[in-house]
């Protein structure tokens, strides 16, 4: 297989051949934004799906795992403004008909189509403006830029990309959407993603890619330490680029290229976390194993002592050693070494004299990188966060009232 | 033994008989504060400690480990503005001159004083100015409020209380000081934490009952899951109250007392939280065991989401519901009932409709209760937290800058 892969920034989940998506304003949301998006296939996809590890799933969690078992579907139906989540019997009638209305709408029958719904907890789906909204949405090849918008909640900016990738096997490209911005932590799929490919993909294949991607991805990030019971990953492939069926013994470039759309997707919604200014990426080396180089980052990462002091450019690398020592992962801090913005900071446990200004001044960049050298083995792991402002607590302080 | 238990609120670490205390302005923080403080026994004490599981411990932290093996120690030598963590050998040697600093002014040997530091984590200790301090610290009787003043970073009130207790081995009194106000998370001793007694107490069974009652106290208080290198809680008892000796057979009432000041100085750290206008109190009823609903009313009580949607007095329950989920206790949705300052809003799964305007009201109070009925086993337990305010972020974000 080949290794050209061109990235299409601009592409959306509708750049693959065969898929469409169309979003309308439905008034779900109090203000008068796109909120409810329908995705579809020209043609049967296999579908392969992650989802919340939270005990507690919205009904269109149960509802799309359902649906996914026979590892096909071929259109989603997602709103913004409320996540039919702990909404008891109702909410599951509810995201049934949602389901259904979507299938007679464009000619499938329900067991094709996958829910997704976000936004407010514990409120009932105002059915009749979603079925008003459904039969209002045209769908259209651009339609991914509209669903990229309509799925947002707090998040600033929409989060979408498409990849072309020519291999031996034949041309592909993979597009992706996804939303964030709160709720957001590892151990789960964490947010709304929705991923297309025209590329021929093998069902039990597509799951694994999937699950790989999404492991270094967006179970890397992390805004606040808490997970959403709606959090999806859906991938659907149409075949509709002729290649040959992408499998496990051919597969690593598709692999490749998509923990490459992954990757790009969850580190626009760890930049776009609620009230964020800054990414902060947390690259660990030389942990006892992956696992616990993992642990490690993701525990630095979602370090809201850290996270704050990001947030004012301070360099209070105290934090960082701190929460690395709570995180579970084992150190010896006389063979710690520590990097904030490239400065070393600490060096076999003891700290390093650094220019307080300098550093301060170059903390105030869109992006902090921590590194981490536990000098104890192999492990090795990067996660993703942002800084914790003022505006995080402000947004969520008045969020249903 | 009997059950006679009168508080002293205005009580302090001093208030048993033959503790002496003192503080001075050294000049570690750079304000001219109370910063420096010394505990001191008149007679030699049984003594025990519980201290962070953070893997990267504070120099003081393991010096007063090891001066606690013999389980006996008769002064306390404990300064903010600095933790002395994360400072190599240079930062064991300060903790060491502190303790013999202490010793030779009062006349003990090194190993009978413990050392405690808190404050900014990567910086040496300024040692010139806490051997002057040191050589300044006057011991008196009522030094014990002075002493909770002097080891204050970000906290806005002292947290002090003693209780005396008549029981059929003779009365006693305990006394007790503790800071917060941040990094302060369970599953580790949690903050600074100083507790006298002048009852008699088998050295064994002090170590047993003080780690029951951090158990039920700071273990179970939350402010912003991060966790320091410095937690401290230790406990002296001279036996200056000639009480026959309390163990294990008769120290029901001396466990009760314990609790009783342990309790009370946890909520005040909850409630003093950085940046903090509320207590939050958790209880979780009808989990599948204790560790269960300690990890649901824990979890629950350190979620970003409801802390701030709290802070807002925003009825926002869900929150509640997906820090539950991810809790990692066993829960079935449709036998959850949830209670919000005492009104349902969610039976059997199903949301309750209620008066969102009368529960934000209620909300605006100084106290707010969350009660969880997970009708599943009878495992319960109580956690306390704080809101997350803007003043969380604005404090933490320029700490050391």
């Amino acid at each position: 297989m080949g290794t050209k892969v061109k990235a299409i920034i601009s592409g959306t989940v509708t750049s693959p051949q065969g898929f469409l998506a169309g979003a309308v304003k439905a008034s779900i949301k109090s203000q008068e934004k796109l909120d409810l998006a329908i995705l579809c296939s020209e043609k049967p996809c296999v579908a392969a799906g992650v989802f919340t590890t939270n005990a507690i799933k919205a009904a269109p969690v149960i509802l799309s795992q359902k649906h996914l078992k026979n590892r096909s579907a071929q259109a989603i139906v997602v709103n913004s403004g409320c996540a039919n989540a702990c909404t008891g019997d109702s909410g599951m009638a509810d995201a049934v008909e949602m389901a259904r209305s979507v299938a007679e709408k464009v000619g499938l029958s329900p067991e094709d189509v996958l829910v997704a719904s976000t936004g407010v907890i514990g409120v009932p789906l105002p059915m009749d403006r979603v079925r008003a909204g459904i039969r209002k949405v045209a769908l259209t090849k651009e339609g991914g830029h509209e669903l990229a918008r309509a799925m947002m909640t707090t998040d600033n900016f929409p989060k979408e990309m498409a990849i072309f990738v020519e291999s031996k096997l034949g041309g592909f490209t993979i597009g992706g959407v996804a939303k964030g911005a709160g709720m957001i932590h590892p151990d789960m799929a964490t947010m709304l993603c929705f991923l297309t490919t025209d590329a021929a993909v093998d069902a039990r294949f597509l799951k694994s890619v999937l699950q790989k991607a999404v492991n270094v991805s967006f179970n890397m990030i992390t805004i606040d330490g808490d997970t959403s019971p709606s959090d999806t990953v859906v991938i659907l492939a149409n075949g509709l680029a002729g290649t040959e069926t992408i499998n496990s013994r051919n597969g690593e470039l598709f692999q490749k290229a998509l923990d490459e759309v992954c990757l790009h997707l969850a580190k626009c919604v760890a930049r776009d976390g609620e009230g964020a200014t800054k990414l902060i990426e947390v690259a660990v080396e030389g942990a006892v194993n992956e696992a616990q180089a993992r642990l490690a980052a993701r525990t630095i990462a979602s370090s809201p002592l850290f996270k704050a002091a990001v947030h004012g450019n301070d360099p209070n690398w105290g934090r960082i050693v701190a929460a690395l020592g709570r995180s579970g992962a084992k150190v010896n801090e006389n063979q710690l070494d520590v990097y904030l913005n490239d400065v070393c900071v600490m060096k076999q446990g003891s700290p390093v004299p650094f220019g307080k200004k300098e550093l301060s001044t170059s903390l105030s960049g869109k992006e902090v990188s921590v590194r981490l050298y536990l000098n104890l083995g192999e492990g090795k792991a990067t996660a993703w966060g942002c800084d914790l402002s003022e505006e995080y607590v402000t947004i969520n302080s008045a969020y249903t009232s």
